[in-house]
């Protein structure tokens, strides 16, 4: 907690910028919110919010506006009718680099500045020591707020001036989540089908992510240098294991037919003549645009 | 250490098989060695290991029997010649769990004792205190040979005695590999895109695997009792991301057509009304067979 902690105004109130209020309002800062339909924004005014029923009163309120609406479209057009001159605003929804980039232009063209971030974590950890936030956009405005920001989550990065960088990253890192989760629900599927709990696998997948994250830097490495002559995971593995999905899919009955365009990517990779070079190798593939 | 280690036979010497037998030497048992190609057993024999020319011998040579082929097909071909009766054989294989339950016939024909085991990890963590290895089938076999078994990973489990759940876990578990993958992957196209290198989404990538692994508990919950109506994280959020992939892809020209299926998993789900429930409802439509 800073010593004066500083007026936050907090422009939207789905469960994550409710979260993001929250932490706000449990470090001591002094925390305007704002949202279409108001009623979402008793529970925060009851624990000592103020509730302004006008956006460009919300603004007005606070020198930082953090804004956590679904898209950037939807920011700016909640935030039209404020004057946003002189203000920081920061975006914390998701979207593209473009989207980041043109968010980034309309703060400019309306005299705020700017940073864009993402909140790499559920509603529940933000406000965390160990919760993942990252932001890109003017060093300085990080710098300037980073106390203010840290509230959110302990470990509060700046990814660089780009400011669309941390929408490059969002996307960058998220696109694990979607295939890892039904890779977690293919195999709950199997097991409850078995009459095995779900939660048999928990243990198992977590101690399987763990060791999908310590492959993590030699598959980097191999990609950063394009060396996938010395794998620790040939994709010819990955190749022959095309013939389970198949075969696990009919004894269980379970739909396996998500993986076809993966099968397709090994397929295409073994033609190409990886099948002993590392599975990192299917970057290759995916660096050209879809035929 | 076990006070006298027992001797051990390891019959496959690729990456994993190897791995074995170096563990099984390092804790002090003797190791008998055969592989079909005889010259990837030099670097072990070096290492104190004995090389039997004829599997049959190699079987003959050790109680416990520890087969690392790439099939079970390629086992029981390879075992043809030996006799395993009183043997302990235990398998080390990918397949699937109607493959594990042939083997484990197999092997009943031929009065072997057997388990089936999945090394939940790389060969670089075979030996180390914290590596996961389960085991399926009798449970008075594996409690016969547990400590040697421990060798090979501190985190030595049974699953049950049914010979076919290593196979139906190790299936659930690792059915994410790929798919987790192949989203870093993808990340690392866009960043290196970017100038970037992949090495900077390692850390990143790490810290959102164990998020995924910190929401499992309760998507575990919610597929147990069927209640998809107080989510975390609602599909409807996975599926406006559907824009998303399409809008990056664009931009990079990185291809993202193996979302496709994903996607249409999302769009069913939600037509089925499932669009403010938890994104584990999408169990549900994984439990059908393809259409």
């Amino acid at each position: 907690m800073t010593a004066n902690p500083a007026a936050v105004t907090v422009i939207g109130l789905g469960a994550m910028g409710t979260a993001l209020a929250r932490a706000f309002l449990d470090a001591g800062h002094p925390t305007t919110v704002w949202n279409r339909s108001a009623a979402k924004a008793a529970p925060l005014v009851a624990g000592g919010a103020a509730h302004a029923a006008e956006v460009a009163d919300a603004v007005a309120a606070s020198p930082l506006v953090v804004a956590c609406l679904t898209t950037y479209d939807a920011t700016r057009e909640a935030l039209a009718p404020a004057s946003c001159d002189g203000r920081t605003l920061v975006t914390l929804n998701s979207g593209t680099p473009a989207g980041a980039r043109a968010m980034a232009d309309w703060a400019a063209e309306r005299g705020a500045r700017f940073l864009d971030g993402a909140v790499k974590n559920v509603p529940e950890a933000v406000g965390k020591p160990d919760t993942l936030l990252y932001y890109a956009g003017d060093r300085a405005v990080f710098d300037e707020h980073r106390a203010t920001l840290e509230v959110l989550g302990g470990d509060t990065q700046h990814l660089g001036t780009d400011p669309d960088l941390a929408a490059l990253y969002e996307y960058a890192v998220g696109g694990t989540l979607l295939p890892a989760l039904l890779g977690f629900f293919q195999g709950a599927a199997l097991v409850t089908g078995r009459g095995l709990p779900a939660s048999s696998l928990v243990g198992h997948t977590a101690k399987w992510l763990e060791m999908i994250a310590s492959v993590l830097p030699r598959m980097a490495e191999e990609i950063d240098t394009g060396n996938y002559r010395e794998p620790s995971s040939s994709l010819g593995l990955f190749h022959e294991g095309i013939a389970y999905d198949h075969e696990v899919g009919a004894e269980s009955g379970i739909d396996v037919s998500w993986h076809a365009p993966m099968h397709d990517l090994l397929r295409r990779a073994v033609a190409e003549g990886y099948r002993d070079q590392s599975i990192s190798a299917l970057v290759e593939l995916l660096r050209r645009p879809a035929r």
